[in-house]
């Protein structure tokens, strides 16, 4: 915990920059391990100078702070001491002059009463704590290896559930019940589609029931010490046609070119830059006649989606410690959606995958 | 729906404005009854103009904006029109001038992007929605009382849960499947607290397991068809002394104060100034020896704390068409904590409890 704050402190070094305050719950939790503060309320903002560490929290986390945060100084708000007045005494008091802020997540609210109590001069927009989560240590990869652990289990549950006439929201409510009775939480609202209620990526499960001959696809995660998996099966809920099946193969396909890619550079130890990973994907779809997914892998952590970014903009490159996605899809409106989604790391220099679910075209 | 918008163009009128870009998920939710895109990815914007509404979105939700924004048009994000520049085309084609934005939600790196594109002299801090949403009509009475009605069977399906050695953890996971079974959800993560665990007001349920002899509370909230819930209720396992049964009765006194004073205020037709509801309550627990709580009780609807604010420096007034909790507690740090919480609404100007489990001193 306490490494993560000298690393950090590296960090505020390199970008010369005297202190940084942070917003973003996942980067509170990252420092401290401490996850139960909610984004709506804003319950909570740390402030890393160069010496000293801050939490400013409202009284009634008291008890968390002293017990979470014990090696922070804790700031309560308090009338007469507001949030912005208590960052103001502390800049002046340590004689701040650059301050980084995690633009991506503050608000223009709290950006201005900051500025009307702070000179706006010594604030500059940082994501230095992103910079630090993107490599994974051994024992964050095995948090996350264990959190797809038990999404492998649950894919195996869930599997068993299904008949004809179950719904979706009956499913999606079995996936996350068998999560949450092992301890777990859900990393999202499981995704569980039938048929053509699939060709919509984030179809919400609503009450459609099962029925014979369509595929059924499966998109959940876990989230377990505050680490999240992600993985999406599609299989097949009665007998596929040949073409259905040359469907699910060109995605399993679409798959293994990407990872196979990505496996063959890493022992060339050539770098990668993240997009061409679902690029070489969408190609071999596009080759075959296939509609190519449109959308993208991502990285995983303590959020479902974090750096590194593998879209089509991204400037990331591959790198040791890094942990994230592969998810080919091939989609149709009104009729079908098909996607495979792994979770693999970079670990050792060498492509592992995390989930171990089976991923050969399930009929049952 | 569409008369919401109406009201919202009202808004616009009153407040000189050409239109407004609404960022907050539950305001989205709120004009158009969607509530599936997600915070963390910021899925998704509004921008209400005085003639047209558009939602900008990702193309993957595409069947979700034709389907449930059906009166919106839809701006998809591409590559060469991202999120501000396709504002900034609105902007140029319907001449706005002046602009609302949700400065307590947009984030710094939006608002950036959005004056590095258009004017920032055109940008004003609004809060429109709140103004519609703090007064609900008797529909949203309705889906309230209807999510206070789930969270009533919850508490006393709960009730038979109660068990030597049961832990806080399981009592929390039980409260949550069952309101999940019952089609509905959770509006914030169950808090069960064991004895002293309760004297933090927002402890986080853990392994302790229950013994004899000790107060139990219960808070927690339904959300149902999109509409909050929210209930505490302390019971006492085992055999209270007298002094424990004069705590629990203090804090129950102490709400009763608070719903009479408002109760009375509303008959005399007199203004209500919001924070002396718990104000109140505070005075009858310290005229009788017991700490009174520094929390404070909040207005409910689409978010579990909204409009009304009874913080103490809240300038709202109570009116007609509000829905809040009223929820006194005390607090002893390693001793214990007692809270009772209800939900309120004033219809037809008269107050109405909408939350109806027993609150006498359960003992078991």
């Amino acid at each position: 915990m306490n490494s993560r704050i000298q690393q950090l402190r590296k960090l505020l070094d390199k970008e010369s920059l005297d202190a940084v305050l942070i917003s973003t719950l996942p980067n509170i939790t990252y420092l401290s391990s401490f996850s139960g503060f909610t984004t709506e309320d804003r319950d909570a903002y740390l402030l890393i100078s160069k010496k000293k560490q801050y939490i400013f929290t409202h009284p009634i986390y008291r008890e968390v702070a002293q017990k979470d945060f014990s090696d922070f100084t804790l700031v309560e708000y308090r009338r007469n001491n507001p949030f912005h007045k208590a960052v103001k005494s502390i800049i002046e008091k340590e004689k701040i002059t650059s301050l980084g802020f995690e633009a991506f997540d503050l608000t223009v609210n709290d950006y201005i009463v900051l500025t009307e109590e702070i000179n706006k001069k010594i604030f500059r927009p940082v994501n230095l704590i992103d910079k630090l989560r993107v490599i994974k240590d051994s024992e964050e990869i095995q948090k996350i290896k264990n959190a797809c652990r038990l999404g492998d289990k649950t894919f195996s549950y869930i599997l068993k559930k299904l008949k004809t006439n179950i719904t979706e929201k009956e499913l999606a409510t079995e996936t996350e019940f068998f999560i949450k009775r092992n301890q777990a939480d859900i990393s999202f609202d499981p995704v569980v589609a039938f048929g053509p209620n699939a060709s919509q990526p984030h179809h919400i499960p609503d009450g459609t029931k099962l029925k014979k001959n369509c595929f059924v696809l499966f998109d959940f995660g876990v989230r377990l010490n505050n680490y999240c998996s992600d993985m999406t099966r599609t299989i097949f809920f009665g007998k596929p046609t040949k073409e259905q099946t040359e469907l699910y193969n060109a995605v399993l396909n679409a798959q293994k070119t990407s990872s196979d890619y990505l496996k063959n550079k890493l022992a060339l130890k050539e770098s990668v830059h993240a997009p061409t990973i679902d690029q070489v994907g969408r190609d071999y779809l596009s080759a075959h006649g296939y509609s190519p997914f449109t959308h993208s892998s991502h990285g995983i952590g303590l959020n479902v989606h974090e750096s590194p970014h593998l879209y089509l903009s991204s400037k990331d490159y591959m790198k040791n410690g890094m942990v994230f996605s592969i998810e080919p899809g091939t989609y149709s409106p009104s009729e079908y959606g098909i996607r495979i989604e792994d979770i693999f790391a970079i670990e050792n220099n060498k492509l592992i995958q995390l989930t171990k679910a089976p991923k050969y075209f399930i009929t049952m």
